[in-house]
């Protein structure tokens, strides 16, 4: 078998609930397009503040996956 | 309307529940002094530990505020 | 609505004329084929020389807009 | 005489026009309520996007000014 | 009594459940031979995927403990 | 001429052999689908040990093209 | 007892004599205006030179303090 | 079976050779002592100079292995 | 002889006095359980204040030692 | 053709008219002594403040030359 | 007056007693040779150990000066 | 005997071999002008690509010597 090769893309996935829930909504959309999805690393936790209250968690990860042959782009 | 210039301050909110819960502490509190609160940016996520078991979860954030005119001290 | 997931794409912008003109230009390059594009972050300013003077302005930023359902490759 | 000391705040300037005059908005609204302003450093450079081009330039930076007795807060 | 000295340890823990509760485990397993534990900082959050959806978020943390004398290995 | 803009994607390569190897590989698979490659910069070198040995190199790269129009996706 | 929140400032203390005498001097002012300081971490070492000679230390330094309710601007 | 919890130890391998074989020596000795090695990351790469010639690469790493119950020291 | 492989340790040192001295702490801690310690690199330095005034220095330092066949747990 | 060897030296150029000015303004004067100049970076971003405006923009940048024979002092 | 532009080099300066005098030493040597010395900024700090105590503080530090005309070599 | 002081250059070697050889390459250069090179660290890897092939690894590396009296310049 040939040695992997993985691609990462950046995501912010974005969540009025928690941390956890903008990362993964971040992974489910990532889901919808990519295949072999493998690992993600969070790179910047923020959000937006309205009315003095949280409004979204705003997590911004790098999702790794494995490409095929002919799928760099 | 002129372009606006926000004020970044820094706060360390602390919290036995939860990373999101201490986030929200350190903002109602910023709240209580600061109109035109806009967004948050996490810097650093500690804690103190007693008797083995997590006892503040201690989250560092920057947050933006927009600032009138004659308020940025 | 949904919770709103963004992808960032990182472009390097040149420019004989400017810092302010190289970002101007990746990000017209980006919009030809990219819809929603909200905003950018600087993350590298770099140029190169001839004959003593700046050739060209090398600005590498990173671009983030909204994504549909079925587009995050 | 004593020596000194300085307090950093944190701005980020907002402009349609360039990474200077976002700069330069930042410095004069500070100005208005601080004395002694001496220096300042880049943070970072963003920006929003609208219709596919440059809104505004924010540029977050720190402002260094001498601070008197008594004025620390 | 004679000024303290902490040794830091580098832990990752990982849980299917939260971010918070990777750090429990790294921590709980920290304190079956160890005593003193202190605090915690967070260095790095990340996490693998499987068919889609997250299956373990992985938390590096480093933890400080108060060190007895002749403990420092 | 108009002035260039280039893209940078993130590739992590793998390799049994060494960290030119891993580099090399995770090109390769950039090649057959992007046209004009320009220049790559490795941004992190990790690897996977079996049974006390080096399985794979994992090394993540960031590899910059120029684009043409219409072709920023 | 509610959970604290600490607020962080930026200062820059400067010395003739020693890294620690500046440090010492940045926080001795804070002290005349704020109450509860509770730590510090340094930031950044530098100084000045006159004739060959180091005039300044000049130290930036961050300073913990707890904030009473109404009290985060 | 419970989440695992690994330790991550930092070690600085030398090789006259290459960075490669640096790495692989750290590896070596890491498994004489330790079970479990899982990973490990090149935290920095440095080397001895004698006569105009590289006497040894110092290859830093950071290894983690997974750690069994009351093995945390 | 064989190539050495080194071993890094992070400990905290405190000291009421200067920030030397809390390094020295650390390193005459250290030395009471490890042998062949090599060298040392400063990676913080922060302070707890009680009553307006710096009661501990707090520098974290890594320590590198050579460590020995079969000791590098 | 033997590979070439570059050589990188840091300046700070000043201007009170802006970013870019001041990085040509190093440039222009790292021309008058040094041959070869092929590419430069941005490090870092600071000003002068006078009377509440910005009095000379500071903008450190390293410069990447060829080296000759014989010339790497 | 034209503007100033300034050069920085890079040293390591080492001492027996503390950190302030291996910068002060760094700077006396860089004055032997170099005129308008201006500021220096800490970039690092290890130091040797021998015998289980510190045998030289080893500072890293950046030295600025002004250049005259053709002097930027 | 007097503490030594060291000076640090930062260089990039070339090399169409390894990253390796690119080192090497940069403390050859270094060696022809240089008495005393005690150490380097590598700073940054990239390379150029020319029709889907490495054809340069560009290695820049920073080099530390000990400097006489008289030649910090």
């Amino acid at each position: 078998m040939k040695d992997p090769v993985y691609k990462l893309i950046e995501l912010t996935g974005t969540s009025a609930v928690s941390i956890e829930d903008a990362v993964e909504k971040a992974i489910e959309r990532a889901q919808q397009t990519l295949k072999n999805l493998c690992w993600f690393q969070v790179v910047e936790t923020r959000g937006s503040i309205a009315e003095g209250k949280i409004r979204h968690w705003q997590v911004t990860i790098k999702v790794g996956f494995m490409i095929d042959e002919g799928a760099a782009h």
